[in-house]
């Protein structure tokens, strides 16, 4: 017998996971390493690999080799799970014609140059013609694919990064919580207010020191650095290749909190990457299965693990020895303040776990309406300052503090902002069901010990890569679809009830 | 009119240039970078890409367009001579099929595998089966290359690392070197028993303040860092991609002066990658041109400039202050004595400048008489010994320090030995017509200022790239072919006559 269809399909999808990790490779070192010289050469190094991978996809062979393994009824539930990948992969590739492909690519390159000046002065005009030329070819793109899926043009976008993700489902999802926010900020605020001000530790704080303080934390949250690295670049992100997971973080001198949570909650998403199973590593059921399930990763690690009194009992000391520092603003009752503080401002990455999810929301929203060709680019910063408003109860001062601060869709990154927040959800369920599930997990953290936490990911999220859709992953692991009440109830409780009492139920270390 | 054939390799050889570059950056973060689990998945990534680029240079139609361009007579010299080089490269690419490739492949990744234990136990024998099956392929693939190229089997193996390069023309220059340097030697012994004998500097030496002095020096001598950096790896060598040259050292706390001349060495190789000619980056006439003469560009910095009286002036006052040493270890003087030391041992990489040829010398003669059939794999221990006794008059305790000591042949990297001492030769011969055309540039070496000698290097060597053979390159910048006259010359001179007296005709920094 020769080599079937679907073996041959593993062939190519083998060779475009390889190209692709030694992709991810270059762009991490491009993010970290790479001089500045290096700069041109690199974005045709990637380019290449790009135009690599895409010729293997569109292969009017693998569409014939699909059709064919489609008839194979001799495959285990992993490789029919696989071929169905396969398929999926298959259809965004070929979707949109590749003159389509390259003016918008150019149009979002064009655009975020603009953007990069325009978003300093704050000025939206400048951008304008830019960002509707990237619009209105994100539409053509989003009706290509939307016609082979067979779903909305809006969800033929999401359904790059979210497979099988839909506004229908994530609409009430949005809007239950929308209604929910409002009300339960104002409770948090005046609580708040009440409590005494976190103290700032003062500073300043080495990088070094710094540095070695991520490495301890992220060794005791479970992070394999025989299979994985820490650095620095600018915006911190997780990337790497197969037994070989990069994470960055960047540090301030004057504060160390940001970076070190960052370095907590990349650490989340590199757990996630180290604990795909063996198997499947080059085969796309073997990847992780969708950004949600990725953010959810990383936030469950870093907000519902390490911003909990919890693990500040745990870490507070750490914290405090790696800065000899003492005091006040060491304990664990002052830094879970620190890491709980909730401060209503108009900038989505400095928002904190409460105000988060309305800056998404916000962008959910009038993306969505701008797809569907309900809202022109024009209209975008007065609908950007009154949704901001409504939800938040504040006006940006500018246009650079309001529509212009993200990069997402100036860069062409339309219908990925959904993932934040659904990723914010989906942990608060899945760390509940993990603490149902093993009542070892809450103390374990406390002492700094995360086997038992990562033991249920590895069973319910990690190991199962993409063998189950999204919504099967989260009901196999929970008990029900997705759904916002554990998020509100994690909410309540960390920011009205017990945990802002700083009472903790579990062992302390002393 | 449409694309021409030329134009079309053009594409075809800009990408094989662009995703050689990616390889390149891969294969510097594999020995920089690199946590131990990526070690499988990186030896994919590599694999991929060098099948790629292969299958790119053996498609059929690059004969054709090949075919087609040789009849265009509207090319201009550079386009000319690319096309030449792309002649060369698809003879290559093509001489030997596939299986063979692959066959030579399996057997020096097998024999490499056992030739790492075997050397630390000096144990020959073990791995004599594996380096005769790897001699056979060797033999087999030379031959088939030799029928493509129209030369010996050994010529066919030498012409990768040195396109060109023939044994009939290397004989006499090593003879005559062979004949030179055993008398010499021993007057040279006899001299330095003499004289005082060096003082070691005493440690430890910290990394960082080592790393400092490589880059101060680095800069010096006209190393770009905006295009390039310095790291560590277990060898060090130069890599990097177009616009990014990556140089590495190995630091020990107890010995500087290894890795600060390694760095320096390396920046020679560096300044002629970085000096390369931007218009033809990624083409093929505009690489370096072959083995020898990037071995004379690190020699150059390294053994000409750098370890002369000259450069040692400059280069103490840097060098004490980097590790606050006092006292007679750190004048130019005892430096030069140090860094001009000869000592006759059995081992290549720890050779000085004096007894480093006859390594090669004897490397030489026995590859090409094991590629030729006159000498098998069982011989090899005896005539190692024999050799190296007759050019040096020493015995190797063991095959560990004999013939076992090198990777290259274990690896297959038969025909590279000689490009080792053909640098050296071109190194003297080149850097002495330097010195004859710009008399700024020897006391510029005492200023640590090295812009004159890489001005005439840019002109003479880097900037043609591979738009001359290295017999016109050579001819064309020093006024005769390859001798080895200067080398001998410049060796008398340094450790016989006025620089030896530590008499230096150059400005002298204070």
């Amino acid at each position: 017998m020769g080599t079937s269809a679907y073996q041959r399909l593993e062939e190519v999808f083998r060779r475009v996971a390889v190209l692709s990790d030694a992709g991810s490779i270059l762009h991490w070192d491009m993010s970290t390493m790479m001089p500045p010289g290096g700069a041109a050469g690199r974005a045709e190094q990637l380019a290449a690999l790009k135009v690599i991978c895409h010729e293997a996809l569109t292969d009017p062979r693998v569409g014939e080799l699909l059709e064919e393994a489609e008839a194979d009824h001799a495959l285990g539930p992993w490789q029919a799970a696989n071929r169905a990948e396969m398929r999926h992969r298959w259809l965004h590739a070929t979707a949109v014609e590749s003159g389509l492909v390259e003016a918008f690519s150019k149009a979002t390159s064009a655009c975020e140059m603009i953007w990069r000046e325009a978003r300093p002065a704050a000025d939206f005009a400048a951008v304008a013609p830019a960002l509707g030329r990237v619009l209105s070819l994100a539409r053509e793109f989003a009706e290509a694919k939307a016609e082979r899926l067979g779903c909305s043009p809006y969800d033929a976008l999401l359904d790059s990064y979210e497979p099988g993700g839909r506004a229908e489902t994530i609409d009430p999802l949005f809007e239950s919580l929308a209604a929910f926010l409002p009300d339960f900020l104002a409770r948090v605020l005046e609580r708040q207010a009440q409590a005494p001000a976190p103290v700032a530790p003062e500073g300043p704080f080495p990088v070094e020191a710094q540095r070695r303080l991520g490495l301890r934390l992220m060794a005791a949250v479970g992070f394999d650095f025989d299979e994985g690295r820490l650095d620095v670049s600018l915006h911190p992100f997780c990337g790497g290749a197969v037994g070989d997971v990069r994470i960055t973080t960047r540090y301030d001198e004057d504060d160390f909190t940001k970076a070190l949570m960052a370095v907590l909650h990349e650490t989340g998403h590199a757990l996630y990457e180290q604990g795909l199973p063996e198997d499947w590593r080059y085969q796309p059921v073997g990847q992780a299965r969708a950004m949600s399930l990725h953010e959810s990763q990383s936030l469950i690690i870093e907000m519902q693990a390490c911003r909990s009194r919890e693990f500040l009992e745990f870490a507070a000391p750490l914290i405090a020895d790696a800065f000899a520092g003492e005091g006040p603003a060491w304990t664990p009752a002052n830094l879970h303040r620190l890491y709980t503080r909730v401060q209503p401002g108009p900038i989505r990455v400095d928002a904190d776990e409460v105000t988060y999810p309305a800056h998404v929301i916000l962008r959910y929203r009038l993306e969505k309406a701008m797809i569907a060709g309900e809202m022109e680019v024009d209209d975008l910063p007065a609908a950007w300052n009154a949704g901001i408003d409504e939800l938040l109860g504040l006006t940006p001062a500018d246009d650079g503090e309001g529509c212009l601060q993200d990069i997402h869709w100036f860069d062409g990154e339309w219908g990925y902002f959904p993932t934040y927040t659904l990723g914010a959800m989906t942990a608060a369920q899945l760390f509940e069901a993990a603490l149902g599930a093993d009542s070892g997990i809450l103390p374990g953290i406390a002492r700094g010990d995360f086997a038992a936490l990562a033991a249920w990911l590895r069973e319910n999220v990690h190991g199962l890569a993409s063998r189950l859709s999204t919504p099967d992953l989260i009901t196999q692991a929970t008990g029900r679809p997705l759904d916002g009440e554990a998020f509100e109830r994690r909410l309540e409780s960390r920011y009205l009830g017990q945990e802002a009492e700083g009472l903790v139920s579990a062992g302390r270390t002393s």
